[in-house]
């Protein structure tokens, strides 16, 4: 007999075809007399529902879901949303079993769809590779329960933990295969952060570059809004490349007077219309969890933060990176003429640094890939 | 039939048994009709090599060696050294065929005992398992040919390659599976050195602690010898435990003048004993190139240097390292209060930077550890 667990590997499967965000990646199995009857998965917002998909599919194969058992990642809805509740679709179907990997924290579900199911007598099992669910839906599970994108820390460093010669070159410290996932990454995430001067010194494209080209949001991180004038050139190729730029900034007196001096130059600019306006921190630069509630605000489920040390530096700080991608390159660039990974850390004793736990580690050409958390 | 590869697995296994520094490791396997009829390895310098210790293996146990094949992991000696050639006890033996894994560059052999044996008839293969037989005896090979020490640079760094805090607190930044491994390390070489600093500072006992505890020769580099005052004072526990320390110091103006002052006191002092006097570098530093020809003229085959910052980034200057053992702890510590890997280097792009090869890497621990060498 194939286990629950076998039928789940290729709810996750299906689940991975779809392009979802904000909403999360779900796949369906229907399953009767040891056949899978139906398949489903929910291809993008506003469209239907993994587990519609499967009963539609069963429709079109002429199979007859009733007394089937149903395989979803995630808890059915109960609530009317876009769509309405897939609960009470399943419940008209017959489906006499539900096997789930992860609830849904979604308050408007949060359990409901479970209740629902069994109170109508409909068997329900749930945990079903609970791990691999809820690492398929990190981004939607911390959208949800934290209303902020789940933060990604990218960075290539040489051994001795530095990102770049303080001239700025920081081409390539990464090998070919270490940039290839990081493309990978880019497609797979709504928007790309990176501060000021990495726009600057870097100019970089922030697309993801694979067998085809997709853009993520980019996002820059200018907290007096000093880039507004100098995006005016044209060779910041962000604010020119396909898709959408937000500058994260906040009103400090500096950015009240540029703005007052730039206005009529400023008004028209792609940028000044894609200003989001934060709080400012005690040192007047943007408050990174009211940034972050802003994008979580506009459907931004998932943030790539590329860069530079001031920008890695904050975001640690605040301790609001839930993964840090790290490659280390075998190279060492001393101290004297390099930019380190990090700034404006002070701890005056080892178990006062910020302490982390590597999760996974391979090797990627000559670079080895890290995967680290803080704990 | 057992295959040339199986017996010098076994050579290989007997021949690390010997604690043989400043000799190379040697073992030898003896096999006629399928059967093992001898097995020797060479113990410690001076005794008997591994060849002899086969043969009166053999004798030993009633078998008789004419017709045999012998397995040796390097080429037997042609030369009198402290013990007669091995290759005319071969030939006396009636030993029919040899099978080497690697050709020993001693000057006073160098092919000239494969040559002897070819002379007298005896088939010769060479180059079995060639790499593990230069793995096996790296240290003797680079003692032979480059007439100094094997070095191993060991360093326990943070994420973001730091050693230590400012205020030198670096306890502990590695996990203890990781240290475990240092006092294997310490338990293979012949020597350990640290820079002035981290006698000062870390007051380090230098030794390795395995079940049983053992003492490496620690060397202390202190260009300007101004250790030698201190040193007097209880507390620094390398001057007073078991084995030797010795001090490598160059004769600056300060040593000079240093060593008039104190003559008296310093006289009957082990340190002044055991400095051993460098030639100057151009700033007046120890010249390392100097310092390790004259370990190696005292028998020291192996090296390893555990710091600080300044001694590490020396040897990596004068690329007098032939491994890099660095264990990388799930830490960061920043910039503004560390103590980096390496200090006064100043490369313009990270081309110019120092190129390593991560030749290995695995979990230890909470750590990463991983072995480099330079390229």
């Amino acid at each position: 007999m194939t286990s629950h667990k076998t039928y789940m590997h290729r709810v996750f499967e299906l689940a991975r075809l779809g392009t979802p965000s904000p909403n999360p990646y779900v796949g369906c199995v229907i399953v009767k007399d040891g056949c899978v009857i139906g398949e489903g998965f929910h291809h993008r917002v506003g469209e239907a529902h993994a587990e519609i998909e499967a009963l539609r599919d069963c429709e079109l194969k002429g199979n007859n879901p009733t007394g089937a058992t149903l395989y979803v990642n995630l808890e059915p809805c109960s609530h009317h949303g876009r769509t309405p509740p897939c609960v009470d679709a399943l419940i008209k179907a017959g489906i006499l079993r539900v096997v789930i990997s992860t609830t849904d924290p979604n308050p408007l579900v949060n359990g409901q769809g479970i209740e629902k199911l069994r109170s109508c007598g409909i068997e329900v099992i749930v945990g079903v590779l609970e791990d691999e669910g809820k690492e398929l839906n990190k981004h939607f599970l911390t959208f949800i329960t934290q209303k902020r994108p789940f933060v990604y820390l990218k960075a290539a460093l040489t051994l001795d933990g530095k990102i770049a010669c303080s001239n700025y070159d920081s081409k390539w410290i990464s090998g070919d295969e270490s940039r290839m996932l990081v493309h990978e990454l880019r497609s797979k995430v709504d928007a790309v952060l990176v501060g000021k001067n990495t726009i600057v010194h870097d100019n970089p494209q922030l697309n993801a570059r694979l067998d085809t080209v997709s853009y993520p949001v980019r996002i820059v991180l200018d907290s007096n809004n000093s880039l507004r004038v100098d995006s005016l050139r044209d060779d910041f190729v962000v604010f020119h490349e396909e898709g959408e730029t937000l500058v994260l900034t906040t009103m400090t007196k500096e950015g009240t007077k540029n703005n007052k001096i730039g206005k009529n130059k400023i008004e028209n600019n792609k940028i000044e219309n894609n200003k989001i306006v934060c709080k400012a921190d005690e040192k007047g630069r943007v408050n990174l969890h009211d940034a972050l509630s802003k994008l979580a605000a506009r459907g931004i489920t998932s943030l790539l933060i590329e860069g530079g040390s001031s920008v890695f530096s904050s975001f640690i700080q605040e301790r609001l990176v839930d993964e840090l991608w790290l490659f280390i390159a075998p190279t060492l660039l001393g101290d004297e003429n390099a930019i380190p990974l990090l700034k404006g850390f002070s701890p005056t004793s080892i178990k006062e640094g910020v302490q982390l736990r590597f999760t996974s580690f391979e090797k990627r050409g000559e670079d080895i890939f890290v995967k680290a958390v803080l704990v």
